[in-house]
């Protein structure tokens, strides 16, 4: 550890408080009124500092990389409108759940709205999206207020890390900012920490769910939103799966024997009210299926729990009952499964799965070139223990149409499902995990975000693959747009734009396919280990004007 | 008139509120919540649409044609993370005062934070940054709602044209999203309309005020940022520059005989006591010039007068005893001059101007390749009537140090003085003007927003310059950076990067110039009129690590 850091004693204690929960990884947007934080978390020594110059993508970067850790990630930038391109991530990193520490420079309270460059109130700017606003004392000359600000910054991390979401800490400072000094003798701040807490149900109340779960003849487990592998509760979710049956969507990660993943597949022919679950169990959040929402809030079940440590449960088949508040882990581990359960509800949809998954494979084969073939394609390329990022919001319904990979690891940034930040995102969690890292992009999302590639640490083992159809494909696949008159232009966003020039210009490797052949022999060089020094771009050009009509196509085979 | 609009009845008022309230411009970012809006402004007939992917881009593509008009212009969004993409250029409309209607869809508010895609919580959202917040009732089957949605429309936009400042209109929506229905005999919502208030001084205070103005020796007018050309206000000015020392940024767009520009020129080699006024009065705002707001604040005047329409008055020079609160234009029409002034304290600032100036053109003779030396060859080549963009923070600051030209309209983002979005801005400023259009950026800046270019609006009256110093070169020019061991990653973002690819992409024709002569022989070329279908960019690089020696060296020569 170095002890000459900036010469703001309140900057010193921050970053002491920071190593010492843990923290190592910060995102910087270099900036001047944040220099004394760039320089302090530089030279400290528990810190890996990330150079970021475009904040948006900073904040998605730090939130790629707590992602694949749970542990927050600090992202920081200067005073005034930088702040504001965090904005975006931050509401992601709240909805889906992903702990960060938003540490943004201010300027001194009394020069806000004064005239001065790079201000505005920076005070709770992120309030409707965030677990919680802290603004420091500028004077930690003052000890109360230098105790306040302590205790402030452990609060808020610890808050971060236990509640699993962004805080934002906003700290002014006077100048001058690049002053440095030695803390050799100083004493380190005084830290408190939040102990783990555990959510339990009373023993009455448990053996009331498993009589329950039981003795329903009907029961669905339906899994939502989880970003990291969950080995222990996959095998208790799986080891069910005789009993009830299981849905699972890519970005629950659980995987195995038994469990169905193609819901929107599914859900295309099939006896609605034969179907529909009497006890309705939710793990995860933020489905990304809208046939089983709308299915379930018509039919809805007659009881639909909720698993989860969060403070709220969602209600997103308006069928809430029980908000089971503990960690599905703890839960199913608790949960006594009666012998020979009545397997008739999981069979009706065994056997509805597989007529299903035959009539997959009949349109795969003679499926023309499309976004459709093209994922058919690529997904089973993917070297082994991929960490797929799916982008927004064509990628990520086509690849739940497809076999999961149980050596996958599937993310998307589906917590408010924006256009913005996916290769952000992956780029922070390829750097972080150090696994081969494929994010699979619409063209759209791709030039939404191609700052991503703005920086010098960009590692090897990024893939990134730009489906281009010339526009937002997903806008020809909903009913509506073609009816406007405005399809190309006001939904669409037509063009004839495509990602080399980028790649050009941040010194990224670019392949390209036309075709399935082209796409087929170009894989295994895009993938070729000893291209690992640098990210890769392969883009896909697929015909614009067919890709509608061969997902409906697909939808019409499967009736 | 095309009376088949989107069959909600809320937007078929909206829509009409704001053609009849003389908005022409709404800025569409596609998506499918927006749907209704992106239909009825498009089929209305008094609009014009441009569609632009990048909210980011698109708030500030719409801020720039409201910056040359005055008149708000719409900015439109699907819900969820888009709206907050918006936010950058918002805050900088705020602090710049430029008008702007943000109108953002969202869903029906008991759907929010349900896990439903794509939705946050947005009400309030910029409350930090805007004028006012409007949440629309989704219902307007019910009249009392639809009288209240009108209200709030008709509200929201005259707040926005009379305070010049940005407003958010934020309108759930449920589906279905995409329907038409003739309103042809369905009669107009009732509109509102707030009529133009004047703001004037009693007589015997204005009579006051010249008596102090005509006894005062030492008389300041300090002129700040006035986005459009104001002859009338400029008459006056310029015909006070006998009386009183007037000094005028760029940004001000204040230029005539007698009126000094220089600023930070003017004030490196002077008797801070001999110079200082007592009588300083200030018109416009946001001041550029970081040296006379230190001296200012150290060497106070007795008085210090600003004059403006806006409810608050900022203290930036820690001296305000005066706000009057009226139209410059109203006060200087008003202010009784006396004769034969004592000219003594503008003359002092005369002659030091003389001096200062033959040192200038003295340093330019022999000063070496450099971004001073580029300014310097770029200026004199724009072509008349120039609206010049300067981008931050260099640029304005470079820009401030050479002879203003009457002919040139000066803007520059220097509400927040963010380093996003100056290019969509100047991007929108020259698709409203249709004038001959140029931004001077630096590489950080341009890098920033390249998806200013990913549109099909760009009009060929525009020409980027993008200084490239490879890094954020003002970081070498202020003190601190160097000593920190970390300047060049960490502050200055040092990078190889050029602007080509970009260029490439988004079919933008390229030119490159890496020394004097290659300068002075491509401009001709970039400006010439056979070029003018598309707009064009012209990367010039300068020598990194020369840049920050030479603008000392300017400092040290007019010592």
């Amino acid at each position: 550890m170095n002890h000459i850091l900036s010469d703001k004693p309140g900057v010193r204690n921050l970053v002491e408080i920071c190593a010492a929960k843990g923290i190592r990884y910060v995102i910087i947007s270099p900036g001047s009124r944040n220099a004394p934080l760039n320089i302090s978390f530089n030279e400290h020594g528990a810190f890996t500092c990330l150079s970021i110059p475009d904040e948006r993508c900073a904040a998605f970067v730090a939130m790629g990389i707590a992602q694949q850790t749970g542990i927050p990630a600090i992202v920081t930038c200067t005073s005034g409108s930088a702040a504001l391109n965090f904005a975006p991530a931050i509401s992601e990193a709240f909805y889906q759940k992903i702990p960060m520490i938003v540490l943004t420079a201010d300027r001194p309270d009394e020069w806000i709205n004064q005239g001065e460059g790079q201000s505005i109130n920076q005070r709770n700017i992120y309030h409707n999206y965030i677990l919680k606003d802290y603004h420091l004392h500028l004077d930690t000359q003052d000890q109360d207020n230098n105790w306040s600000n302590n205790r402030m910054i452990c609060e808020a991390i610890d808050i971060s890390a236990s509640q699993q979401g962004p805080v934002h800490i906003n700290m002014p400072f006077r100048e001058p900012l690049y002053g440095k000094r030695d803390y050799t003798n100083v004493s380190l701040p005084k830290i408190h920490q939040l102990q783990k807490t555990e959510f339990s149900l009373d023993s009455f109340t448990m053996e009331k769910c498993s009589q329950q779960f039981n003795s329903t003849a009907k029961v669905m487990i339906l899994c939502g939103l989880i970003p990291r592998k969950n080995t222990e509760l996959q095998q208790y979710i799986e080891s069910l799966s005789s009993k009830a049956v299981v849905l699972s969507e890519t970005t629950s990660n659980i995987q195995g024997k038994g469990i169905h993943h193609h819901i929107d597949a599914l859900l295309t022919q099939y006896d609605k009210e034969a179907f529909k679950p009497d006890l309705l169990i939710t793990i995860g959040h933020s489905f990304i299926s809208k046939k089983i929402k709308l299915w379930l809030r018509e039919f809805g079940p007659d009881d639909h729990w909720h698993i989860s440590e969060d403070e709220q449960a969602q209600d997103v088949f308006q069928a809430l009952t029980k908000h089971l508040r503990l960690s599905p882990n703890d839960f199913f581990r608790q949960l006594s499964l009666a012998d020979n359960p009545d397997k008739t509800y999981p069979q009706l949809w065994k056997n509805h799965a597989v007529r299903v998954s035959r009539k997959h494979h009949q349109f795969m084969d003679s499926c023309p070139w499309s976004d459709f073939k093209a994922f058919s394609i690529i997904l089973p390329h993917l070297p082994q223990y991929t960490n797929l990022h799916m982008g927004n919001s064509s990628p990520v319904r086509y690849i739940q149409l497809f076999p999961v990979r149980e050596d996958i690891l599937y993310n998307g940034n589906r917590g408010v499902s924006g256009i913005d930040g996916s290769t952000s995102t992956a780029m922070g969690a390829a750097y972080l995990s150090g696994q081969p890292t494929t994010l699979i992009s619409g063209d759209i999302a791709f030039f939404y975000d191609s700052n991503a590639f703005w920086n010098h640490h960009l590692t090897g083992n990024l893939r990134i693959i730009v489906i281009n159809n010339q526009g937002g494909g997903i806008f020809r696949l909903i009913a509506g747009p073609p009816s406007t008159g405005q399809l190309e232009e006001f939904f669409e966003t037509k063009h004839d734009f495509k990602a080399k020039g980028i790649c050009d210009t941040f010194h990224i490797p670019y392949y390209f396919a036309e075709n399935s052949e082209e796409l087929e022999a170009i894989l295994p060089q895009f993938y070729a280990p000893q291209n690992n020094d640098r990210p890769a771009v392969l883009e896909i050009f697929t015909p614009r004007e067919i890709n509608d009509s061969v997902f409906r196509d697909y939808y019409h085979n499967l009736k």
